[in-house]
């Protein structure tokens, strides 16, 4: 057994209006729930520190530079990496990332127990779109903001496992977990803003919404045979509803863990990574399974090309 | 709209002593019910016309290739396809092919509404071992008594829409669908032989294995936002005993139809492939949001290569 007792740390709403320090104030909150509970591992939401900002159009760009930070940690979250080092748990968090020469990216990080970041991940799937879009009923404008990650999906060594990060809509595509669990991933940390409403269909129903949000990350689990630590900020934002429901899923795809609420809540669930061995040994032992020369289209075109008509 | 009424034949139990012609007199009960439901299209489970025989360890390969067709439609299914082409009714089935070169393989084939083959397929994904392995309760032997496909995962233009194929196994495969995915695939048929009981973990619920055979199908639907009929060959065969619930699937990854019963029963849905284009123009947009760049690992490498200790 290599127990890892995680944590996901759920943040409720974070407003325009809201500084670093109130929000790293409510994530120390969580981080001592975390101790008490005597985890590891806590994990906070896809741009933890700030609101939901793609939701906003902005043209200036000091204006939106300001919802992105030039290091971590920095002034807001030191005291958050010093009491998760004092606490001996290992933290992950999003956030907006600026660069010394001038990229954006929507980042996370992962520390071990010293408080020591490890490892750096930036979100490869963006979502949205990137100009101002009249037909939404609300905007998503990632593809303006940031620009898609180039780091890939690596994986490290830490907490005596095989650690990997996503961030929101990652989760949606398999290629992410594939490509982690190729590297023998057993956990995979991440974090999401995900509207209630959908901006391009607005009857689309919340419970279909949230099954999409669950069946991605528990496919995602079984298919790789790892753990997911699935993590929301939720709630309402200036009047734009985030959906919650984030979850810790088995290796069998099965959640283990579920938010009731849509404000700052932790779960905490005892994961083994051994859990990981058998579905890798048996159904997924991708060496026995996987026939590499029928998948040529995956990394060989980006978009469909249909069959002739 | 562009329906098409699907029809997900489950079959019941097979035994090793039933005949072809035995069983395609059931198939052909089931065609009459379609063609009374007013079905499009017809889907029969993998190996649809023998017992699941991968289970027994046969030595001498003249018994192994009785259970293989030479020919398709042969004598004992030309009753099935002209029955289909007089109804007006497309088929889809699974068989063990021995090809006129001596090759074996876990094939499906798909016609036209005149009874025409328009596509085959052949299994990839082959799970299980070659050799009798005396640590399972039962045996899986797919790797002994066949050959990985060798046809890749095509699609063809029937039905006024794009369709596509997969066997079993395949289902539980991401790459399953997304190759199928970049060609456009509006619909897939699928047929699978699961046995209820893991035979490597003879202590695994039932109902979570049901889970797996159903999440698989659905988060494919969802992530390539396409239709897919999922169809068991189901119950008590000699002794072995395979698990039902055959399910129709829209884009949306949601069950729209489910099998009752561990029997011959047949589900039909009106399955709108305009349905499709929702999912493929926003969420699954896939040229304007898969990054390819970063999916090299996919078809770089079969087996997992963790990272250095």
């Amino acid at each position: 057994m290599r127990n890892v007792r995680a944590a996901a740390a759920q943040m409720g709403p974070i407003q325009k209006a809201d500084s670093r320090e109130a929000v790293v104030a409510r994530m120390l909150v969580l981080l001592d729930q975390a101790k008490e509970a005597g985890a590891d591992l806590v994990v906070y939401p896809e741009l933890t520190l700030t609101t939901f900002f793609p939701r906003w159009y902005v043209t200036d760009q000091d204006e939106v530079d300001q919802w992105f930070e030039r290091e971590m940690p920095n002034a807001a979250t030191e005291p958050l990496f010093d009491r998760a080092a004092d606490y001996g748990i290992a933290l992950s968090l999003g956030y907006a990332e600026l660069t010394e020469d001038g990229h954006h990216f929507n980042t996370q990080i992962l520390t071990d127990k010293t408080g020591k970041i490890i490892g750096k991940y930036r979100k490869v799937h963006l979502p949205g779109h990137d100009e101002y879009d009249p037909e939404r009923t609300h905007q998503h404008l990632e593809k303006r903001y940031f620009e898609p990650g180039d780091l890939g999906f690596p994986v490290w060594r830490v907490l005596d496992g095989i650690f990997g990060m996503a961030v929101c809509n990652d989760r949606r595509w398999p290629e992410t977990y594939r490509v982690m669990g190729l590297q023998g991933v057993e956990m995979i940390v991440l974090g999401y803003n995900t509207p209630t409403v959908n901006s391009q269909k607005a009857e689309e129903a919340g419970d279909l919404r949230m099954f999409h949000n669950h069946i991605v990350v528990q496919a995602g689990a079984y298919q790789n045979a790892c753990w997911v630590v699935s993590v929301a900020k939720a709630g309402d934002e200036d009047g734009h509803p985030l959906m919650g429901g984030s979850i810790i899923v088995n290796p069998d795809g099965v959640i283990v863990a579920q938010a009731k609420t849509e404000g700052d809540e932790l779960l905490v669930h005892d994961c083994d990574l051994d859990a990981t061995v058998f579905g890798k040994e048996t159904m997924f032992d991708f060496k026995r399974h996987r026939r590499i020369e029928h998948y040529g289209l995956i990394t060989g075109q980006t978009g469909v090309i249909p069959p002739a008509e």
